[in-house]
């Protein structure tokens, strides 16, 4: 039997810059009613860049969790922006990189229990690096890492976000890397 | 030189039942005030499980993305829980495994750029399986697949659930699969 919840009714309880927040009355599948609140997010995009035998990562601050992250690059789509072009895109600003064509290799839910952000992660071989253009606010310094020693970063522990490593682990299960 | 950005005030906009969404003002590097929408969640832990050979996950609908996920067992911090306590519960609770002792696999964040929800991921081998004896209003059903079909699965795009693969790779790297 497919599990399902059915939405009955319900209102927006904040509308902000990067999230909306609701709170749906949902059916569930023993005929009660619950509540579901649920963070809205335009959904983004992450790409697991190889140049040449070398991982393209970017190091950063992330506020929210007070402490950087060393993670594949990646971004928010804009308004009305295709994931494969923001992807594209997101590698030129933040890195630089340059590549013809971008792989798929799936989708990523960082926390489907409360918000329905889709990461929508691609598999790039850079052809060029040209000059990396961030964003006005944005700090992050560009770091690439042989392969092995990216994975001996990754057993130490080293890397906490969850697109880079399910990045990896797509890149790795299709046979790219 | 390390990326910072220091907090100069804020205000809570929103109080819900999962989430709380703070509007902080930050100082960046470059001297200029930025606004950061931060969600903020108590936090959860999640269990790679191994029942002998086999990979145990539970499948259940994601009301905020409309879809069902194949997931290991994960759960919220309790108020006040310690995330070793919670995950045993979480594993007893969703699937009635017993293990004797978890491992630390290491820490995931899921979306670091709005939230701070870091989720603490543990290795654990069954030395029984009791009765599942999940929340009233949580629907969910026990899988358990062989490694090699599990990682089958995440080769033909069935696994988009970040923590899973994450937690995977970190098994993987620990060479505890």
């Amino acid at each position: 039997m497919k599990h399902t919840e059915q939405r009955l009714r319900g209102e927006t309880k904040f509308h902000g810059t990067i999230i909306d927040v609701v709170h749906d009355t949902v059916l569930l599948e023993n005929g009660r009613e619950a509540l579901r609140e649920v963070a809205r997010h335009h959904g983004a995009v992450g790409i697991f860049a190889m140049d040449g035998g070398n991982v393209v990562l970017v190091r950063q601050f992330r506020y929210p969790i007070g402490r950087e992250l060393l993670e594949i690059p990646a971004g928010k789509l804009e308004k009305g922006e295709e994931p494969y072009s923001a992807a594209l895109r997101e590698l030129r600003e933040e890195t630089g990189g340059l590549a013809d064509k971008l792989e798929y290799l799936g989708a990523y839910y960082g926390s489907a229990g409360f918000c329905d952000e889709k990461l929508d992660l691609y598999f790039a071989r850079l052809d060029s690096t040209g000059a990396a253009d961030p964003d006005e606010d944005e700090f992050l310094t560009v770091e690439r890492y042989p392969l092995a020693d990216f994975e001996a970063m990754i057993a130490r522990g080293e890397i906490a976000d969850g697109k880079t490593l399910s990045a990896y682990t797509l890149a790795r299960a299709a046979g790219r890397i």
